[in-house]
């Protein structure tokens, strides 16, 4: 399993979604989908083996965490606009500490990043902190021992923040680098994708 | 310069674009639109060094043209509804045989997929055919050569079809493979630039 979690700084938490302004009012909203469409889309298919989290910490509620899972999402579209439409739907339930399903393979919970980031670290996965200044990604993992069971976090054009940065290292989350350059977070989803399809195939 | 074509089997070509279903009725709008951010937008700032053709097929007035120049972009955000707008006012446009400019970096033509492509290869550069069954990219590069004018050619969700297949290979394009999954355009953008950062870092 690839699992990818994202700290979505501004990101809505009610919803009011304006499907006419994902950037501005809904808090980089358009980022979150683009991010979806990144996670599981593949040319006339969706990578079932993906789970991906989104953790808004925009007003008025925050948090509101969301999980779309791979192997259960159904009616989802590539575009922003149709799975801004699916977010607007979890946005707007009652969120509790666990999960509960939306639509088919979405479920948001009130959880905070850290504790999805603890979540997945007791499941016994190796946690990636995806940074520029981290070792090339090609040198941690091994191909010849491909593990099945990883996990990426990732933040916004905003960033981790530092508190969040020391938690990582706390816990152990190697940093990791795939690029020379400063990435949206949709694009470094697609970077580790291909990553780990290349070394699959080895 | 690192140039993209994307043959647009459906896309629209008139103004008429409906920014609420942009897959649809505007025919798969949104993949041209993630094309466009995945060219050119950086976190924070923008690829200069890029050129993205969209060659739209769709209906009422096919072909339209459209280039995007990154060191002339302004005002451009990486969201699809955004790009999608200034993709309404190039398109609502009168289009000749020669180059216009619509608005700041991005222009509209009455030509051929072929045309661009052969333009390009007139101009001396090396034509690349983005396919799942070309040689890897990374075998077709030697670092210590870095060629500055490569030209990407990518398929939509049809692909390029079999006369344009046969067109490619008339005039030399080298097929090379990237993934070996079938990927969407916007994400086959993300990884050439991804490949060759690395390249121009070595």
């Amino acid at each position: 399993m690839r699992e990818f979690i994202l700290k979505s700084n501004k990101a809505i938490t009610s919803g009011d979604v304006n499907l006419k302004d994902l950037p501005g009012s809904c808090g980089r909203l358009d980022l979150v989908c683009r991010c979806v469409s990144s996670a599981f889309f593949l040319s006339h298919d969706l990578r079932r083996d993906t789970i991906f989290y989104s953790v808004h910490y925009g007003s008025p509620n925050p948090p509101v965490a969301l999980k779309f899972v791979g192997s259960e999402l159904k009616r989802v579209s590539p575009d922003e606009r149709s799975i801004a439409l699916f977010i607007k739907k979890a946005l707007e339930k009652e969120h509790i500490c666990i999960w509960k399903e939306s639509t088919s393979g979405i479920y948001h919970a009130k959880k905070e990043f850290r504790d999805i980031v603890l979540e997945r670290k007791k499941e016994g996965k190796r946690i990636f902190y995806l940074h520029k200044d981290g070792e090339p990604i090609e040198e941690l993992f091994n191909p010849a021992k491909y593990e099945k069971n990883i996990v990426f976090v990732l933040g916004d054009h905003i960033g981790i923040g530092e508190e969040d940065e020391k938690f990582l290292d706390e816990i152990g989350a190697e940093r990791v680098s795939i690029s020379p350059l400063e990435l949206h977070a949709n694009h470094c989803i697609v970077i580790v994708h291909n990553i780990i399809d290349k070394i699959c195939m080895i």
